[in-house]
């Protein structure tokens, strides 16, 4: 089964991939060069040459909503990239969602198991929070499969080494499934820059 | 009360000061200004000066054990260093250690409430585990209260940022106390370099 | 005297000061106190938190033209930006444009012996070029004088460090008046997370 | 002919490949399997796999003289270092020492127009400076070709990526030359994290 967090593209670059060509023409001076559809040719160059820098001039920013502390802990390892993450020492976490792991899901038992684990948590944390536990130490109580709203923005070189290295057969199945969900959206506003990952 | 986590110096770069004060000096080309003690001077001037860039040349290795998941994720958003994390996907956790919080540990209520949480996730854990889900699954019902063991290097400037946030007022109170531990440490081998911090 | 160099605007986020407001008001779940100046206060408050990691998910790119590698070479050492120039190894430099000091424009001999200088080593390149010695190693001869184009993009929490390092009394006469247009710029698209630089 | 650069190894990581097995082997918590040549086996799983992140955890400082301008200018660019260089703000350049490109140097007409550049060079910056204008205005004239000392800190890991893009075939002579320096000292001292490498 598939995770239940949605991707949404908060913003991007602006001709993205017209200003991937004419940053990356600088090096070279070959503006002479440019014409209506010569930025596919010169970041297909790019990428081919493993010249990668130059996608860095474009950017793209992700509001991920479901994804479970497990998912944003690995993600926040990715250090070229910025973060804003639902802070569970200033948000009340009383209705905290779960996810649910597909293997789990599928396990009538092992289900069961889950979600009582989960309302006895969300129980202790209720009973914490009226016993005027503060928030950040409240929070002990929760578990893993608690859900973390985050933004993430990066640029095209670190969201290509991003999505290579998560979408991978050997990823964790949270974050392969949220880093494809992200590489469909880049995929459609920059073509070029993502459709040897698009396609593989 | 304070955090249970014990602060170990893995390695740290030899004679660190004198290092700096080689490498800093290679601005100026102003070697002839070495003696015995001109180390302690120059590093004075340039901490003062701003010039920070020149500590960065030494670095230093921490070993933390019994720090939570809530103080790993925080600890990890730092981007100038680089971290070795117990895997909840490859280790079983369930024998796993939590960090009680002081303000719920004296509360005897409190207390019990989050004992008897701590203990429900373990047991959930033991039966997904019982029930073949696999670690990267069972997880999801493991608590932030559960410890994680982290090694962390960075560079002294890098340390200096992470002390300079993390022991501040408003600053969580397990990542504070580990920072402090780890100020202690470095102060002891790199007087010059943290004497500001450690008298603050 | 002012710096020849012109600086131009690539690219920004569009409606950057509102996607900082989105994406920050994650931490805090607080997306219910966003209205139509909203975005003003919340920016004024997290700079003055040092929450500034929230500035980062906004960036702009600049093209620099008619800076000196001097210049370059300083403004290459920020990390946390990305960076296309001309590169002297496919560029045929035979007719480079130079960067003259103020000091020495406004001193008639001094001006004579520059000048002299510069146009020696256009005419060793251009000798050099003749005997096929590869633009990568006829450049040996050219001088830190030398213009030399740059694209450079950053986010917004660097651009402030940018700034705020190189618009400083000691900062370098060149450098300074290049950040100072760069400011210039941002302050007229993102009025707010600019106000305080500014206005100093 | 080869760069007259010398590359000094000022300090590394005291038992560098022993300190990644034991923060490496955290991830797994499988100290147990730690014994006299484990960190061998170990440090070639991790290169094998990927793992590479865990190489960050040692590093090592280099001091190189003799390289040009042309050369800091590049290898500044690497972001993942530090850098402290000998400054022509603060120093006083009149007896610049320079790089002499081999296919100059190889040509006697060539190396004719290089020195007399170079001697031209020379002079004008001592005049500039007779004229009171100050170093870093007088340094305008000065030649990519002159020297400039530089101390670089890298960990293990960048420096394999230094090495590997600046080693291969299109790299430039001088960059390489000086990488393939100290890719030799780093596998004298740590054999098994450079072994691939030095091989090649």
């Amino acid at each position: 089964m598939s995770s239940s967090a949605t991707v949404e593209l908060l913003g991007i670059t602006p001709n993205a991939e017209r200003l991937i060509e004419e940053a990356g023409r600088t090096c070279y001076l070959s503006f002479d060069k440019m014409g209506d559809d010569s930025h596919k040719r010169f970041i297909r160059m790019i990428i081919k040459n493993g010249h990668h820098s130059v996608l860095e001039h474009a950017s793209a920013t992700f509001r991920i909503k479901g994804g479970s502390r497990s998912f944003t802990h690995q993600i926040v390892r990715h250090r070229m990239a910025s973060f804003s993450q639902q802070s569970q020492r200033y948000v009340d976490e009383h209705g905290f969602q779960v996810v649910t792991p597909g293997s789990i899901e599928q396990n009538p038992e092992a289900l069961k198991v889950f979600n009582e684990a989960v309302a006895h948590c969300r129980e202790a944390y209720a009973k914490l929070k009226a016993m005027d536990i503060r928030k950040e130490d409240a929070r002990f109580v929760l578990p893993n499969a608690a859900t973390s709203e985050i933004v993430i923005t990066a640029n095209f070189r670190e969201w290509r080494h991003i999505i290579d290295m998560r979408t991978e057969k050997g990823a964790q199945w949270e974050i392969r499934e949220i880093s494809e969900q992200i590489l469909k959206e880049l995929a459609k506003h920059a073509p070029t820059v993502f459709e040897d990952m698009a396609q593989a």
